[in-house]
């Protein structure tokens, strides 16, 4: 994969408001915040995006998600937030180095803002596609 | 915790369109879904946020992200998703267990609405609130 700006950050040629660093994990604050405490958990293993990402680097990165959260939310006093991880451009990834967003949704209506248009699972549909992906699986 | 429709769910006692499970984490299509392919990733272990599961749960369901998320982009021919996991109703949760939604991205532009409004980080107030997070990560 292509070099990203978050393997510079990750040697520590750029800067970054970290936050928290492990042996396989990075966060630091998005200099693009959609609020206030938007927080970036990176793994160090580059991949673009999480379907490529190796088992020991996405269980790593996980690990992390309840403790990075949990300060996130004391410091900002945000009672809601959403986590995101966005893969490929027409998913809103602009890095393509994998990374959950952890994004405060505060009292000022700042945060991620979400569309939600769901449908109805048709059974029939449902019961081919389980098919399908749990072959994939194997 | 107040149980929820997931307990059910793991416990059988109410089918789902199920494509994975293991001790830890179960798999499933979203019956509202908001793309061809939405599935569901819980941990077994019932917390309402993410920020209240254990450090080995959130693990067990990070190391399975990446090859559920293979299958279903496989199964669904999709080129982008978007994983999206939240926590509080102001962050758009229906069901208080914690859940990953995984979001094909499709063609014909069904999936995840993202409303992306972002701002600039202030250096020397990014600086403080690093402070802060690291403060509440002890």
């Amino acid at each position: 994969m292509a070099e990203t700006i978050f393997s510079k950050i990750i040697r520590g040629e750029i800067p970054c408001h970290k936050v928290y660093e492990d042996e396989h994990v990075l966060a630091f604050l998005d200099i693009f915040p959609l609020s206030e405490g938007h927080t970036l958990v990176i793994p160090k293993e580059p991949a673009p995006t999480i379907d490529r990402l190796s088992d020991a680097s996405a269980a790593a990165v996980g690990r992390v998600l309840p403790r990075i959260a949990r300060a996130v939310m004391k410091a900002t006093n945000a009672g809601a937030y959403n986590i995101l991880q966005n893969n490929g451009e027409a998913a809103h990834q602009a890095v393509h180095h994998v990374h959950f967003h952890i994004i405060p949704k505060l009292q000022d209506g700042s945060g991620l803002g979400i569309d939600w248009k769901a449908g109805k699972l048709d059974t029939t549909a449902g019961a081919e596609l389980v098919k399908q992906v749990v072959a994939a699986l194997r």
